[in-house]
């Protein structure tokens, strides 16, 4: 498990349990799949979103808890999060992912759309194995929904120049905040919290995701590649303008103009020169005071969370998520 | 609806609804995505699963049977078909099918993607809709991952000239009977029939898949492109070899072995070279004979289904499969 949950003991072992679950799922007969995606989990993936689902889970009461069931369902928000990866970085082209090759680029485009499908398989292989019949089934398709369009979302705005922060928040409300809502609320639910505790958790990962976003979008335009364990400024050579690019952009569209024009034929000494232009009109630091509003709605509603060990974790989880440079 | 259907009118009418009621469900935020989904679900899909589905359903007791349920069972029978077909598009490099581009021609790879993905999503959504809690989301998932599996053998075996009749039947097994056999249990299972035929239609169905794909396979080698709607040969110059050639190789395999050993590098001519020579050894009359002992085993088993206007009709359309030519 990675080094990152040391300081969170009471869900290092829960983690490592889904490690060893999801492992046991990714049997398949056919040997680059089966290679292809144990090679990906492994890969260093943090857990993130399981370690949130824990988190809130542990708000409950753990005498109604079944902790066979708090383990696929974690196991399930990795699968459906594994296999958007693996089709967005087709979409995306990308030749690196958490520091190793992507799928697609080790494997080849064929393989990694068969992969990311039958990732899609066992996510609701082991959702209808523990939840067949609850309503949850539905939040599940709805989160999965969710994620898609805001994918969408982003492809059809690549390289338009109008869109404005709604456009991305949109979006991003969808690729990525809507896994963090339903792992937050899953983990609520599951953890047999209370209704007010479950929306609540719904709301604050959606924030959480919102930030997370962020951060990730101004680690583009700030981080070396060797730290980032992926090419920078990845997302503006493929059309995709991000909250520091928006934001400055406001402050003088027509500086930015001249290079946004030139769309996919933009070279990497021009995307340096966008870059130094965010940087030059505060894109860097009003991204951060966008995330960190966003950090700030969400450790208001850790606040209102019952005290206590979980509460603490939550919000020392949320806040580091400030500080992370890759 | 396909005028295919005018001979059989007690199941056109629903097969119309599926129609109306899949194109309700194909409705989304992003336009390219709207327009790509639209498109192919109008371009002439002949609806043979949701077919075989509601004549299995016939054989039940109308009074025990919802027909919303019937129709969206049907409806996701061809959502999940919808799905596998443009992913494998991408996989297959296909710019036809149905006598119009592909998506992924169309509308390229990255919407191809998402757009399968988002098909599996409806295809999930429908289903938790229609039967959450029954243990047919099991199946269904069970289903979609032999799907996926079948279509992951296909390729793994490319250009593999040692592959064997068995490896053949365990790809369409899974890639192309597996629908079959979803969609005639189904079928018998909503159609409210009894334990007896729904074993029975899951045996048929697989039957009737296996000689529908080898019909398909054999169309390959004998259709020409105006009727097939699609470029001919397209499975060999894949490296997709197909039981015409596996058949004809075992009469003399030193005969195709220069032409095969060229696998992706083999041209236009030397596929014709190769046609040929499958039509010289035979291949496509045992291929013809190899399917007819599927679909005699399928129409054995509808004998022992009760006699009635529903038996009559799918005896009339499992015999259509042998003389179709498109």
């Amino acid at each position: 498990m990675h080094s990152h949950w040391n300081d969170y003991p009471t869900i290092q072992n829960k983690l490592q349990v889904v490690c060893s679950f999801l492992e046991k799922q990714l049997t398949v007969r056919n040997k680059d799949i089966q290679d292809a995606l144990v090679e990906f989990s492994q890969a260093g993936g943090k857990y993130l979103r399981p370690a949130f689902f824990f988190l809130f889970a542990e708000l409950g009461d753990p005498k109604k808890q079944n902790e066979e069931e708090l383990i696929k369902v974690a196991s399930s928000i990795e699968l459906l999060h594994m296999a958007t990866l693996i089709h967005d970085d087709i979409i995306d082209d990308s030749p690196l992912r958490r520091g190793t090759l992507t799928v697609q680029a080790h494997y080849g485009k064929d393989i990694a759309v068969y992969t990311g499908d039958l990732l899609f398989t066992l996510f609701f292989e082991v959702l209808i194995d523990v939840m067949n019949g609850s309503p949850f089934m539905a939040t599940n398709a709805q989160a999965m929904k969710g994620l898609l369009l805001g994918e969408l979302d982003q492809m059809n705005l690549r390289y338009n120049v109008n869109q404005t922060i709604d456009d991305y928040l949109l979006s991003v409300n969808g690729k990525t905040a809507e896994l963090f809502w339903l792992a937050c609320l899953e983990g609520a639910h599951f953890g047999k919290t209370s209704p007010q505790i479950e929306a609540l958790a719904g709301e604050i990962g959606r924030n959480i995701g919102i930030a997370f976003q962020a951060y990730d979008d101004i680690l583009d335009y700030t981080a070396n590649e060797a730290i980032l364990q992926k090419p920078v400024l990845e997302d503006l050579t493929q059309g995709v303008y991000t909250i520091p690019l928006l934001l400055a952009k406001t402050k003088n569209p027509a500086a930015f103009a001249p290079l946004l024009e030139k769309r996919a034929n933009l070279t990497e000494a021009e995307a340096k020169e966008v870059a130094a232009l965010v940087v030059h009109y505060q894109g860097v630091e009003q991204a951060k005071a966008f995330a960190r509003s966003y950090t700030e709605k969400a450790l208001a509603g850790i606040q209102e969370l019952p005290a206590g060990a979980a509460r603490e974790q939550l919000e020392r989880l949320t806040k580091q998520l400030l500080k992370r440079n890759h």
